[in-house]
């Protein structure tokens, strides 16, 4: 069997100029990078009032079995342009930190892949090299602020901006920086995240525009001052340059499928402690030129598809008009007890237990009013019991299920899903917002809990007790929340698979993102700096003499 | 008087593609960067057995008062070209953290620079990016090791490779890291240098193509184990990562200037602890397809120069036909003692002290056997008496000068120094190494103080000395020495202006960098991160709506 790399390799991929052109931009509305890469700037003097439908791809709780959601999205548009309509897929960057490390990248995987897939999975065009520029300048010029006499007054006990670079570097969790005596800075705790952790992703992805992006940029809280008051970017006055290490940065980028849809892939924020999918510009891109824009939001429903719906639709302006839920056989079963070892093994009776995961993520997704459906990702060792069975039980919730087996045959393999799509994106809906503004962070995060996760409600510590009282008072506990919980559990404990019932959430702790606009529930840990496993992914990579590149995955 | 960046964006910038025929390379040797910057991937099949004249364009030792040196150098390119001369320039990149902080950007000034100016000062692209996460993966990949159970026996306290951020960023010279407990990797002290310091970069820039790429960079030597025997990149196995990451950077970048002179601009080693030169690859591509190849070293030519000529031009296998050596009468005469605020008066005494700084440093040129003139680069306050003094000076040492105004006329003020550069590099000339690679290392650093720097030899640190007997039985000490001295002065006491005699350079330490190939010998404190000023360039730096920028310089 061909690799991924091997497959992407040995593909046609058109001169971007091309797929731009099939996608309706003019030649001054792309900046090339290579043949087959482009920046989008689209030229806002071209009347262009169309908006196309709006196709949300989400999954149940992900599993160690895989469920190959990027690969069911691309399969979908590849289906979708073959069925004649007019597609673009909108999808998230990859970090090159799990790239490296253990994950892989994210530009799908056999048949149904975005190309070029090493170039996209490595440094594309920079966006997060950018980034990573961008928060650990204001970094620099934050320590710099408390070297130079601290004029400010921070208090160098309450930093909160730490910084980051794109790798896994489990060592750089926990620092102390400033060390080497009156010349080197001073001394504090510091301690490092993956890039697509920082609050600068957050805020690039939201950005209506580079004005928008600067605005949410100097509001960005880094520290407190010995008053315990916040203290902004716009204090330490670097905004305009952060913003202009970002200007090529907020522009989408343009690349292909193997199948040659034009596909926008652009920004790529955490799903637990940021919104999880791709730019508000990418999307509206693709909202704008196609007919049909295909997009994906991170981990399962219960986190991506939630923030989706309640962060990203408000700023997009726009609802999904279908949501396709992925799930596999293989990892349902696993969400009803059957071990990994055992998963080519037929087992109704996990599977049973196991589909209530598939039902809560519909459910929560059916919360908002607009149409779901689910893609069941077929492997070889399916049975037709087990494909039935998953198939009783999303109807049983109200979503339709159909097979797709898109990594063997791309498009070709989602031909039923598309017919499926384009049916209920017919179909009119309206849109149910799951809290008001004016809901308070308590009565929210209750919402998201009983309604999106099954469970209870929320139970808060001291902690983020006294730190609602400290909002209030700052007058930020009116904004959105972003949990951040576990991906693999409804709950925020990741044994508990499958749909558990009568759980709590525990809030340890908020982190306020007011360039960004929310505010985090962290529960339980979250790891936002992963380590490398023993044998890193990079230990396999290569690249020959004629410059063919293996091991990437 | 308009700013740099005023005039760089007034400019008409050509299509790369434009540029890129004019210098006769082929549309597929090119991959476009947007509109205005472009890869060069040389096609092997195509014949090309031109070689062109080279010249090297270095300095006196740098003052507050600056010197002009990369203006100068695309001034006489510009004034080659106009004179109907195939030219082309290769440049260094500039670094992103002094672009923020203090010192500004690397690409001329006035009506002497290179375009796209914002775009070359950040970003670019993205090469140095590519060197940041290629290093700092290697660095995770080495605490990875030492925490999956260490099989490489690596001693934590004898780790030589930092990691790096292409930020001024002084907080991180001195960190420890690994701290958080058992599940964030094993506690050790660690540090950052700013990307350009880092061998990676002194790799790039070296290597011939992308396998002697690889083969350096699994020669680097990362730590030392309890045995106190190297670690090497070999050891921990990801050079292919590596090498995969750098696939684009190790490529030349063509870009032009303000009078469309194709320009090839391409890695950016330090000049103190690496050789301070564009790339290899850079070189011989204006040298394969111009007629005159105008490029540039770091720093004086007692550092940049010197390290041209004894680590390059190995490489290369081409020596400079011609060497420019800039200088301006203020530096020269804060050389011989005027202050930096009465550098507007005239001053014949402390010119005539000054001048010996030029002398020593047409001297070193001289050494290697290559012809050397000297351009005067032309201030407003200058008089006709100060410009007739330097002029005897270099003449008094075999170099003659003319005067040079590139700034305000661009090409147009260079026309004589074009003149001239074109009748020496068509006389006959040798080239004299200045050691060889049998000498020990003391024999070869005793000739760099005594024939370079006008000294009168080097004296060791007892640690220096145990280093150079181990270095014996690894076989390492016969590599080439990189000499990281203080810019400012031709001794390795900054305050030394002029052309101090009879002094000693005290060696400190060595750094091995077995991946670039040499020795370096640390005199003195060298900063391989630098720290913002109490009012970074970075507070200066905005952008409007319309996408303007500001306070770039």
């Amino acid at each position: 069997m061909k690799t991924d790399i091997e497959i992407a390799q040995e593909a046609t991929v058109l001169p971007i100029t091309e797929i731009a052109e099939k996608a309706g931009l003019k030649p001054s509305e792309i900046e090339p990078y290579g043949y087959d890469k482009a920046k989008i700037n689209l030229d806002k003097d071209v009347k262009r009032d169309h908006e196309g439908k709006l196709i949300l791809v989400t999954s149940i709780n992900p599993t160690p079995a895989g469920e190959g959601k990027s690969t069911v999205t691309v399969g979908l548009a590849d289906a979708l342009q073959a069925a004649g309509k007019k597609t673009m897929i909108a999808l998230r960057e990859p970090s090159l930190g799990p790239v490296m490390g253990m994950k892989g990248g994210a530009t799908g995987g056999g048949y149904s892949q975005v190309v070029p897939m090493a170039d996209i999975n490595l440094h594309f065009t920079g966006d997060f090299h950018a980034l990573t520029a961008a928060h650990d300048l204001l970094a620099a010029a934050l320590d710099n602020s408390i070297y130079q006499g601290n004029p400010l007054h921070i208090d160098q006990r309450r930093v909160i901006w730490k910084r980051v670079l794109d790798i896994n570097d489990r060592a750089l969790r926990h620092t102390t920086i400033g060390l080497g005596g009156p010349t080197s800075g001073v001394p504090r705790e510091d301690g490092f995240d993956i890039t697509v952790a920082s609050e600068m992703m957050a805020i690039l992805t939201l950005s209506t525009d580079l004005m928008d992006l600067k605005r949410r940029v100097n509001n960005i809280v880094v520290a407190y001052d010995f008053d315990k008051q916040p203290v902004t970017v716009k204090d330490l006055g670097v905004a305009g340059a952060i913003t202009v290490l970002l200007k090529d940065a907020i522009k989408p980028n343009l690349v292909q499928t193997l199948a040659h849809t034009p596909a926008v892939i652009h920004g790529g924020p955490f799903a637990n402690i940021a919104q999880g999918t791709n730019s508000v510009l990418a999307t509206r891109t693709a909202l704008t030129l196609a007919d049909y824009a295909v997009t994906e939001a991170g981990f399962g429903a219960d986190l991506g598809g939630e923030k989706f719906m309640d962060i990203k639709v408000p700023k997009l302006g726009k609802e999904p008009d279908v949501v396709v839920v992925v799930a596999t056989v293989r990892a349902l079963k696993h969400h009803g007890g059957q071990a990994l070892a055992d998963l080519k093994q037929e087992d109704l009776s996990a599977l049973e237990a196991g589909v209530a995961n598939l039902q809560q993520n519909i459910k929560a997704m059916k919360r908002y009013g607009v149409p779901v459906v689910v893609a069941v990702n077929r492997f070889t060792d399916d049975t037709e019991a087990e494909l039935a069975m998953v198939r009783e039980a999303a109807e049983a919730v109200g979503a339709q299920a159909v097979t797709a087996d898109v990594w063997a045959k791309g498009g070709a393999g989602a031909t039923d899903l598309a017919e499926l799509v384009v049916e209920k994106a017919a179909e009119k809906h309206g849109f149910s917002p799951l809290y008001e503004e004016n809901d308070s962070a308590v009565e929210k995060m209750n919402k998201i809990v009983q309604n999106i996760y099954g469970g209870a409600g929320v139970e808060l510590s001291d902690k983020a007790k006294k730190q609602l009282a400290t909002f209030a008072e700052q007058g930020w506990d009116k904004l959105p929340i972003v949990m951040a919980k576990t991906q693999y559990s409804l709950s925020d404990d990741a044994k508990k698979l499958g749909a558990p019932k009568d759980f709590t959430i525990h809030v340890r702790e908020f982190v306020p993102k007011l360039g960004a606009g929310f505010l985090v529930a962290l529960t339980g840990n979250v790891l936002t700096m992963p380590g490398l496993p023993k044998h890193p992914a990079a230990m396999d990579i290569d690249i020959d003499e004629k410059g063919r590149i293996t091991g990437l995955f």
